[in-house]
Order: structure tokens, then C-alpha cells, then sequence
């Protein structure tokens, strides 16, 4: 992490799926490897700083433990299987709402808005998960204004964004946000992101 | 990997692109993890099963050692800057033959396609690679069918993607060619892939 950037950490635990993690690292190393003129990079961490396993069997390493990390200026929070223990675990759900107190910005991809809501981030306030979350949002909080069918939601100090791949798409927004459309544009070049499912 | 299962390998090596490689292990991780009943498994592997580092910085730790790794029905190869070396290096590019000899399907994610290009593996052929590598790709073997402004290229036992992104959606192309177009529907929704660029 260069001195002086600004940073975004992306928070990994057992059972995170992969994409909803590394779409968003990808958006933001590139651009960070890229532009380093914008002054933003990018990190990993876990608590204890221990080899994490996504939900679908890859084993990553973290950059940083969670209790070394610096302050942050954004912090990425991926859905997964592993989410559902930890929105239950209410000494969990406390390190979060301390990120909140001390993050500026804090953004979900997938379920990982579940955790988010069920620490209480997200009452009365538009948010959006997996599609097949939808349901699950609303019955953690119902004072939530659940949005389906939108790739991102932005309220501001909280981001969050619908399931597994929309999170390249919520990164590209906030790369844009955080610098310029200008930037935006070129990181989506560079990741060569015009994409055409063929399915 | 279950017993009985056909393979897929994706290929990890220092210096590669995060998610030239990770795009496709998600596509493939949901395949396997949500439609079993199609028989197919998804794996990495690297040199001697070490710790290989993505060129923005990722650490992961491959499932297998290539020297273990049991036969493969599909190769992933994906890009990075860590192609550079290993396009130049013989007794690589010996081994990408000797895979390209024994595996029915090799598919490469952006740059990968220098390697089997370099490899020789490419002759006569139709191609595509990240399109900033695209002059380079027609350098390593004029006889390459170099295209342009596509998603992927299918040529029956090789498979090349241009680059970053465009691997999801090569890989959900062989999702639908190695089972169904509705199991790659399946695997779309799954991971809610209807991509929306915001710039």
C-alpha cells in the first residue's frame, strides 16, 4: 500500500464468494496499478490475518490481519455462505458497527448487505443483496427500502450491491465517485469490461 | 473434486491476473456446487502447489501441485504480466504442448493466448487476447487468425478470451457446450450476471 493513498480494504472470511470479492479487487487494483495519480489503493484482510476459503473452495491469503489494519477510507464487505453465521454472532456485528463509526464509506457486494443490516446499518435506508436475499434483507430490518432489480445502491455513506458479479459494477461506480468518470471509464477499458453474456 | 467428476484446471502461476482466472473459477464453482447432476468439477493448480501472487497483488494458494494433478478434460490458462516470462521460457512452453496433448479443451483468458501462441499451439488458427496485446499476439505466429472485437474465440479444442472480464463470459459459453445452454442460464442467474457497465 503506497504511503500517503487513500485505502480501500476489502474484509475476507470463511466462506466469502470469490467474485463478489475479487470483481471488486480487480476494478480497484487496476486502477490503483493505473492511475496511481488518483491516490487509491487497495488491500485484503481477515481477522487474525489467517488463510481464508471462499465459498467455492479457493484458499486466499489476506494482505492484512483486521487487527493490524490501518484506518480505512473504504471498506468492502462480500456476501457468501459465510455471512449467515456471522449475522449472528453479535461480537461480529459490534467490529462492524465500529467500522461504520470510523469508515467513511462502507459498501456490501451480494449478502454481504444481510450483515450490514443485521447490525442495524441499514434502517430506513434503500439498500439492495442477491436476489434470492431479497426476502431475507426485508425480514432482518423491515424498515429497509429493499430495491430489486438495480446492479447498485448508493446512500451515501453506504453502498451496497446486488448479487455475486455486481460488484464489478458497484466498484466501477465508486472508482468514478471517488475520482472521476474519466477514471471510471479507463479502469473498465483496461479490464476490457464490455461484457456480453452469451447466455 | 468428487470422484467421477470431469475437470476443469485453471492454471495459477506468479503475476497472474486475478480475475482472468477467478471470473471463470466462480463460473465453474457455481456449475459445480448447483448442478451436480451435470459431473463436473473445477480445480487450481500451480508449479510445485505453492503460493502464486496475482500481478495486483492477490495471494492464493492453488488446490494442487501441477506435478499432481490428475488428468484433465478442461485447461484455463489465463494472462497477466507474468505470461512475459513463461512465453520466452522453452521448457514451459514444452509443458503447455505437452497439456495441449493430453487435455481435449485448453482455454486461455486475455494474454494466456501469447503463451499458446508462443507454444505454437495457435497455428493457422482463429484467436483473440486482450486487445492491447492483440499486435503482439500477431507477432508471435503470423499465421494466427487474429480477431478483434469479440468475447471469445471457439475453435473445437482451443479456446481463447479476450481479456479480464470477457473469461466469464467464455466460460459461461463452455458451460453451456460442455452440459446446456440451460445450465449456463442456470450459472448466469446464479451468479446474477446481467452486467450493467455504469461507465
Amino acid at each position: 500500500m503506497p504511503a500517503g493513498a487513500r485505502r480501500i480494504g476489502i474484509f475476507l472470511f470463511d466462506q466469502f464468494e470469490e467474485l463478489d470479492a475479487v470483481g471488486p479487487y480487480e476494478v480497484f487494483g487496476a486502477w490503483s496499478t493505473h492511475l496511481p495519480e488518483d491516490g487509491w489503493s487497495v488491500t485484503t484482510m481477515a481477522f487474525g490475518g489467517d488463510e481464508v476459503r471462499g465459498a467455492k473452495g479457493l484458499a486466499l491469503r489476506p494482505h492484512l490481519a483486521v487487527e493490524d489494519a490501518p484506518e480505512l477510507d473504504v471498506l468492502v464487505y462480500p456476501g457468501g455462505q459465510g455471512t449467515r453465521p456471522l449475522l449472528a454472532d453479535e461480537a461480529h456485528l459490534e467490529w462492524v458497527r465500529s467500522m461504520r463509526a470510523t469508515v467513511p464509506l462502507v459498501a456490501s457486494v451480494c449478502t454481504g448487505s444481510l450483515v450490514l443490516a443485521a447490525a442495524g446499518l441499514l434502517s430506513g435506508r434503500p439498500a439492495t443483496t442477491h436476489w434470492a436475499s431479497l426476502e431475507h434483507l426485508a425480514s432482518l430490518d423491515p424498515s429497509i427500502d429493499v430495491r430489486r432489480d438495480v446492479r447498485f445502491v448508493d446512500d451515501g455513506d453506504t453502498v451496497t450491491a446486488a448479487g455475486v458479479s455486481a460488484g464489478i459494477d458497484m466498484a466501477l461506480h465508486l472508482v468514478a465517485r471517488l475520482a472521476s468518470p474519466d477514471s471510471a471509464r479507463q479502469v473498465r477499458r483496461i479490464i476490457q469490461y464490455d461484457p456480453a453474456p452469451p447466455f
